[in-house]
């Protein structure tokens, strides 16, 4: 069994339980107290938040510790709009962040601000020149994940913090996915990070606020971590998120050596090993643990259960995965293929054989995948002038299927319109399309859901 | 050495550490994942839903985990106005809430909402009568603890929120002091409680909102626990929660009674040890755990330290403790005298033994603060008609004890004028007056401070 999820959680690194296991003795208590068992909660709440401070490189005045990195998120961006509502009510924001960031910013559209959303490449990365013309006179503040969580992207957080920094404007950096990696470069303002993601426990998060930047705590607050973040301390938490972060730190370099070898391995193979597969996520620029690929004509749901049988945890964006009905946003985003979508995303300590295994069974789990749901093999037939094949009702992968098993039913030049109601379609037909050097025409609006146009081409 | 501050955080029940244990080699995992360790972390969240569920006594639909008891309250104090902003903006709260309930009624204050504080006997507790003359047609919401946190006296629950019920008006309880008890009776519509506060893991608060009850989420949300707790689910915490407070009611019958027949000791045997007290809360409708107690011409905080120094964790609501200089809002509320304050509030499991201990060293402390202090023995003399005390400048209770010092200088009906800016002495000199049989005749204006009058009644 190989867990391969560890941009959604890390296991529990084993500095954590160490240090949790002995911070359920000595720091239980309040650290507000003046009694013994209190001012020993309180020697290890300062000593936690020295650690933490010095891994993220802030001043220990500067951070404090939140119930999870959600949180941190949600109170950063509201205290440090709310902290420069005087200067104005526009945010900035990647298209491709984190859905945290992206609740924050609906609910400041549903209070009447104004939110530009930054596109992203085809690789997923922000262009610095597209913050800076993002960047208005009443711009509040602007939020940049320091690396993207699905395809493991780098952004260009330094550069985007200088061009913000010269227009007056705090920027927030989401670190959850790199915090563990290192401390993020540049002069951001407000950083947010998430304990679990680097081998610490759950239940903590990390908030940041530079001084000098104007911030106002938002809703009910009480005496506890400056005013930040309400509620009696996660101690032992705390504690196990600290020690595990410098034991993480420790680890990093030589980790990401290893990692991205591997991650580098999968990259290369999975496009030899199994037909029709897209690659995303900048090649270069990116963590070292995350590789993201899409798989055409694949339901992502059946292939994450495949994968599960044969003893991998992975996980998805695409549409057809557990809850969510919708594409994830970050592949949206990009325009890259979301059906059959794999996110890989190795924890430390990974071993080469489990990625060896994971190259083995893959090939099968896709074919066995794509024979369930009959999707094309090479031979096709016939003529016909135009062509209207009617998927409405049926979800991704269905019309991409549909579609190319009656493309080489029309002549070169002839046209396909699918008539889908499945939000998916959108995105991966055009896809499609791209891979397979066919003539993506256009979208036209139908009775029920949209006709997508396809002129064969070859 | 004895931890007596249960009320501020109880010891980890083994339970809660067993379960925390096991819980993070099982659920560490993202339960809303479909591979084997995000089912795995599924189970254990279900199991402990349908744990706390029951004890509470609520659906496990109605029950949501949050990071603490304050963000329980918080969340469900401005979910419960937001949702029911169309029938008014009016909130009911008693005058001796936690301040997590009076900190949410100053954030609505402050965004338009009118609140009333129900005041409370000199026991600490609410009338029926006073919550149902203060309800109001465009009453949003009612807020009452189950039992107060500072002095332990019972609220009665039930028959308030029977009137509430009766005019339409949800009730929610903070139930974090008595939930490890037992369920809280009467027909209340949301309730929040603490983990920490029974003996488990700190991280972790329940939040219950009935089926029917109008509640709209506020801020930005996610998926998580029914989009009602945005962040990564604290689950080896949880588990740990549930687990320990299934094990807590277990003993808790048996608990009661022991630490009831403790604190009635405490209670009885205090004022026959030191002179000068008064004991403060409901003799008879209180927690098991709970007393607590003033004494005259004490500073809290030296006698907090002296009581450590003798291997006594204990905390107090004093005017002159830790970081804060205002008398708690609770003695104040009661009307009883709050210098010299201390709160005993004994975990399970406390010893016989340790309570003698206490018994002993007690009566030595206090005379030990008194005698640094210079607090008056019994004589005092000479003959004086008005006399003015200046105690500009000096906190309590160091205005107290010089207006004892100098009351027998004054012939009986001969009056002494306190001048203080200590805020305490507000509360401090009527209470002291009606413990020495004196005559409190007033407060006067004063160029800095205020002036209270005493005359000298015997």
């Amino acid at each position: 069994m190989a867990y391969f999820d560890a941009a959604s959680t890390a296991p529990l690194h084993p500095v954590a339980r160490q240090a949790l296991s002995a911070s359920l003795d000595e720091g239980w208590a309040d650290p507000s107290r003046l009694y013994r068992e209190g001012r020993r909660a309180r020697l290890l709440l300062d000593a936690a938040r020295e650690a933490a401070a010095e891994a993220v490189g802030c001043r220990p005045d500067e951070l404090v510790f939140t119930p999870s990195g959600t949180r941190a998120v949600h109170s950063g961006i509201a205290g440090a709009l709310a902290g420069r509502r005087r200067s104005g009510r526009h945010l900035i924001v990647s298209a491709v962040e984190h859905s945290s960031v992206l609740h924050s910013a609906e609910a400041f559209e549903t209070d009447g601000g104004s939110v530009t959303r930054v596109p992203v490449s085809r690789a997923g990365a922000v262009s610095v020149e597209s913050y800076e013309s993002a960047l208005r006179a009443d711009t509040a503040l602007a939020c940049l994940q320091s690396a993207n969580h699905e395809v493991g992207t780098e952004q260009p957080v330094a550069a985007v913090a200088e061009v913000c920094r010269a227009a007056g404007v705090p920027l927030l950096v989401d670190a959850a996915q790199s915090l563990g990696w290192g401390p993020v470069e540049g002069d951001w303002s407000l950083l947010a990070a998430s304990a679990h993601k680097w081998g610490g426990p759950s239940g903590v998060g990390l908030l940041v606020v530079r001084k000098g930047v104007r911030f106002a705590v938002q809703g009910p607050a009480d005496e506890r971590e400056s005013g930040r973040a309400a509620g009696f301390e996660n101690l032992p938490a705390i504690v196990a998120a600290a020690a595990s972060l410098r034991a993480v730190r420790a680890e990093a370099d030589r980790e990401a050596v290893r990692l991205r070898q591997l991650t580098e391995r999968i990259r290369a193979r999975v496009p030899e090993l199994v037909p029709d597969v897209e690659v995303v996520g900048d090649p270069e620029r990116r963590l070292p643990g995350i590789v993201t690929f899409s798989c055409l004509y694949v339901d992502g749901e059946t292939l994450l259960h495949e994968l599960d049988r044969e003893g991998f945890s992975v996980s998805s964006g695409s549409s057809c995965t557990s809850s969510t009905l919708t594409p994830s946003h970050v592949l949206k985003a990009m325009g890259v293929l979301s059906e059959g979508n794999v996110r890989v995303s190795l924890p430390l300590g990974t071993s080469a054989e489990d990625v060896e295994r994971f190259l083995d069974v893959l090939p099968g789990a896709v074919a066995g995948v794509r024979e369930k749901l009959g999707a094309p093999t090479p031979e096709t037939a016939v003529r016909n002038d135009v062509l209207v094949v009617n998927a409405l009702g049926k979800l991704c992968p269905i019309p991409v299927i549909e579609l190319a098993k009656v493309i080489g039913d029309v002549p070169v030049g002839g046209a396909v319109r699918v008539l889908s109601d499945d939000e998916a379609a959108r995105l991966d037909i055009p896809a499609w399309c791209e891979m397979r050097g066919q003539e993506y025409v256009g979208e036209e609006p139908a009775e029920r859901g949209a006709a997508y146009v396809v002129r064969r081409a070859s």
